[in-house]
């Protein structure tokens, strides 16, 4: 039995969380894994603070030092959230040999490169399942279960807030605004939602997961982000007409050596297993060429579903006696800067003959072929009907040259989703 | 970077895959986890035999103790199937104080204490990810990811064969005994299809898997089983129309202190993500007090997703110093001798006055009452119909023993169908 000496930074509703776990499952943990905690110091904005679990404010101190410092501490847990001070106080305890747990996928993503080279530099451990889908072990499972593959793609519903949205106009045909607002009543979404519907919390999350799957760094910058507040519940209600279901997806592939790292709304087929990821459920899907396909599924958010990834990180490094760091290589990743996919179009189009002609013409001139076209509803009292269109699997760079090229006095309100069938 | 000898005991497809695999993909383990093998025996049946990779004949050996006795070799990995001579093979290892990996989950389950004793004993390493559902990572889930939850219940389709044959009579209507022969000619099912279609090797890897889930044995002995042979196409259909899909589950729970682990046919909802888990596919759902929901979702079987998670292993062991064997009581796991869930119970009655309420009135006297009804078909040229009934949440027992007390002269040809809905 050994008894490591712990810090936490942060004392949030997560940070409760990972307290109230040690208390609670301390006994098991200690007789099953062998390993005790002891919580000696916790950051906090302001000691007087109400928490969601009773914590001696002897623990509490306002002072990063006595966290960063205290020679004591072996492992610092993090869940302040946010860029800054977040990753100044990783890279001050990991520069104090301190291993590192964290949740901050901001934090990890943006300063990636950094806390890994401290974290080497000072054979330190840096542990972060929690930084991505909450419980699941997707982390875990790239790191430690897939590393006999060559991981070909990784396809996420890895926002949970997105995810809680698009489901209800979904099910319910509502309007983004609608769904939107009631999230934020129910505090599924925040008061200023654009991180989450944005893409950006995806995006780092992305950046994390394929940095690992690839072995080569993909920057939060080099990921192509797209968010989900331009969806209408005309665009949902067609998709469904051709047997498609609407996402937030985080996608990363690695075709001929270039990586490409996009998060944006994209149709998947009914059948597919991350069609029936709803509400605030997270899920990652992963194609290796040994493995296969496979999906992880569960609560990518929440209290006590990060506080378990969190505690079994922390029994990790306890564990642990040379930490090792992934296997990434110095060197960005080289990025795509286009891919192929189907593409659903949809447009609004003067109902006159030869228009379609137009349409297809202009698609065909730049190699995009179309698959399907459906009228949807009738022609409105100004002369214009819904045209929605599936293509073959077509370059993204020609689709957009072909829709800029549109005569824009037959189609208006072009709307451009993608589809991802694989 | 260390080099780790290696013996290989059979060498039929998985085998080869291994095999395939370390040569294929030796150079990215090399280079991302520092470690290389070199394979020095392998055990066969027969040198001449034809196999599925380009194996120098001068690594091959009909003789175990070529593998079992050389003090070179300091991982064995197994593959041969079977509950003999591989248990006894790998006992032997054990106690000459080589580590063991294996894909072999009759020989594991079935010796499962006298192989963990052996390991303790000999501080050697015993690896098993491959066991259970191929390629999934449910093993390091429930023992590296999940250690900070009281997991609730373990609930999987850990069986592909019978998996996809109650996908195929789901999707087409069609009977047991045709899809069954459709299968057995794929070679997705075997010429003697019992292990599948009546359920041991679902128990194999339940008995597996609760013991790590409840850290308590569950011999395989304990486990309840029932196949799925008796499955007709009415009951797939009749429980489409209240919205169920038809399983084979494996389902482990922890209730008062008592365990259930049980593999039979079960309805769960359409809506439920192991509903959509078809063909060969398996996926496990479990159910943690912190973590929440989660599945795991990927193939079961085959010959590289099991190579997948073999050589994850075989890293892993490699890399570990101090074997750590699953923390697991000595004494077996207290079973529940009963359990409660919704019953779909299906019978043949005679279409007369008074019948429904004498079925009825049979079931409430044993306390199980009825949620819905639905009369299926029209009565046949003998008086009688197909009546479907849906019980509230019950105890098997009562369910059984109100059965038992049916006036046969009015209902006949009973079936009854659990249903899990959580």
């Amino acid at each position: 039995m050994s008894t490591m000496t712990i810090g936490f930074l942060g004392c949030g509703n997560i940070g409760c969380g990972v307290y109230r776990l040690l208390k609670e499952q301390g006994e098991q943990i200690a007789r099953n894994e062998g390993e005790t905690f002891e919580i000696r110091r916790i950051l906090v904005r302001s000691k007087g603070k109400k928490r969601g679990a009773e914590i001696p404010e002897a623990l509490m101190t306002e002072n990063p030092d006595d966290v960063l410092l205290d020679p004591q501490i072996s492992i610092v847990m993090e869940f302040m959230g946010g860029e800054e001070p977040a990753a100044s106080y990783m890279l001050r305890a990991l520069e104090a040999g301190k291993t590192v747990v964290t949740a901050n996928k901001m934090a990890l993503a943006t300063h990636w490169q950094e806390l890994i080279h401290a974290a080497r530099t000072h054979a330190a451990g840096l542990y972060y399942e929690a930084s991505v889908c909450g419980a699941i072990p997707i982390i875990r499972a790239i790191n430690d279960s897939l590393q006999a593959n060559r991981i070909t793609s990784v396809t996420g519903i890895i926002n949970g807030t997105t995810n809680y949205i698009l489901s209800r106009m979904t099910r319910e045909g509502a309007s983004y605004a609608d769904v939107l607002a009631d999230a934020q009543r129910l505090g599924l979404a925040e008061p200023d939602p654009t991180a989450d519907v944005e893409g950006y919390d995806a995006a780092y999350k992305l950046s994390i997961l394929s940095t690992l799957a690839f072995h080569r760094h993909v920057p939060v910058g080099s990921v192509y982000r797209e968010g989900i507040s331009g969806i209408t519940p005309l665009d949902v209600q067609c998709g469904k007409a051709f047997g498609l279901t609407l996402k937030l997806l985080a996608i990363a592939k690695e075709v001929d050596g270039c990586v490409q790292a996009r998060v944006h709304p994209a149709f998947v087929p009914d059948d597919h297993p991350l069609a029936s990821v709803s509400d605030a459920f997270n899920a990652v899907y992963v194609s290796g060429h040994a493995c296969g396909e496979m999906m992880f599924y569960g609560r990518g958010a929440g209290d006590m579903p990060t506080a378990s990834a969190l505690v079994s990180d922390l029994i990790k490094a306890a564990k642990t006696k040379n930490h090792q760091l992934p296997a990434v290589d110095e060197l960005p990743a080289k990025m795509a800067d286009d891919w192929a996919c189907v593409h659903f179009v949809r447009m609004l189009a003067r109902d006159e003959p030869g228009v379609l002609s137009v349409v297809s013409g202009t698609f065909a001139r730049h190699g995009v072929s179309i698959a399907s076209m459906v009228q949807k509803g009738e022609t409105d009292s100004d002369g214009h009907v819904q045209l929605v269109f599936l293509t073959h699997r077509a370059s993204e760079r020609c689709v957009r040259q072909a829709l800029g090229e549109m005569d824009r006095t037959l189609v208006s309100q072009v709307n451009v989703i993608r589809v991802e069938r694989d």
